[in-house]
């Protein structure tokens, strides 16, 4: 089952700038082969259900062994079965219907 | 490792009371041993990592095989190392300083 | 518009207890005259929108004067224009359900 | 208060594709002059609390006046009173520590 995913990890008590956590965080996502994009807010994952949540679990794990003791995180899942869909497609899709507005 | 997770799944294109497919997700959740509970926006869920995982996963596959073509679900996942926290323990903890409030 | 709403707060760089600033967002809230109810990992809330809107924010002012620098709050929003339902409806749903399982 | 937020509208009960409706909301959000991102798993967008919130509503009149009955909507918000930061400050940190990642 593939899944497209957007993850939010916050360690909580950590220094202001989360920044290292997750640079920590894309390396693993990376090195985990699956493909990934980040935001302003989270970060945009896409494979196989089971390799993609073992890399959200090893970005719990690093981001404790970094120091935080506690984390939150947010992630959105969506699982289709009625037609593969990439996250091109997905902002594709948005940004086609948007070219075609008139221009005022 | 622990975790407390807030689950809520939504089958898209469904029919408008997601009724029962929530009672569905709630049968496997039970089922897997976890503890739940459910409010009027998900569902807290407290147990070992890979056990939540495993049955959010078997709640997509099993919400697929009703019917549903697309599902969306957001999750929260609090992980902590300094200390066990139950779910009761957070709720408790907010209650005890509210029980402090004079009574006007 | 009517909303249902679950909103999990969450100041960063804070002490590891989160309760005094949960416990000081639940006041916020029922001085607003909302319906609250809270779970392990967030709050149901009940309102008309600007209502609700206006003690989120509230919120955010709040526990900023209490010392978090930052915050990353999130926020589940439920709006529906084809019937009235409450928060108490939504979980009275499936409970009926699930209450028709044969036990075993 | 100037926030960011990642908003993620889903109408339920609609056509398969979303498409239709992000595409109207984007165009809201730009006609309030917000700065906004599109992703593969919602909206990036940046400005006074007040204006996005206002902005935010006006996509769930939109969607239901566009026929969808229900709509769940996730979002994030974060608020900070130590720095101003921009979504492109949030991202360049990031990419700033990764760009130093020695190449295997």
């Amino acid at each position: 089952m593939n899944v497209i995913v957007d993850l939010c990890l916050i360690p909580m008590n950590a220094e202001t700038s989360l920044s290292p956590y997750i640079a920590a965080c894309q390396r693993i996502l990376k090195e985990a082969g699956l493909s990934i994009r980040l935001h302003a807010y989270g970060t945009n994952i896409e494979g196989e259900w089971d390799a993609v949540m073992a890399a959200i679990k090893a970005c719990h794990v690093k981001v404790h062994a970094m120091g935080a003791p506690r984390i939150s995180t947010t992630i959105k899942l969506g699982t289709r079965v009625d037609k593969a869909q990439s996250m091109d497609d997905k902002v594709t899709h948005v940004e086609t219907l948007l070219s075609d507005d008139t221009v005022v």
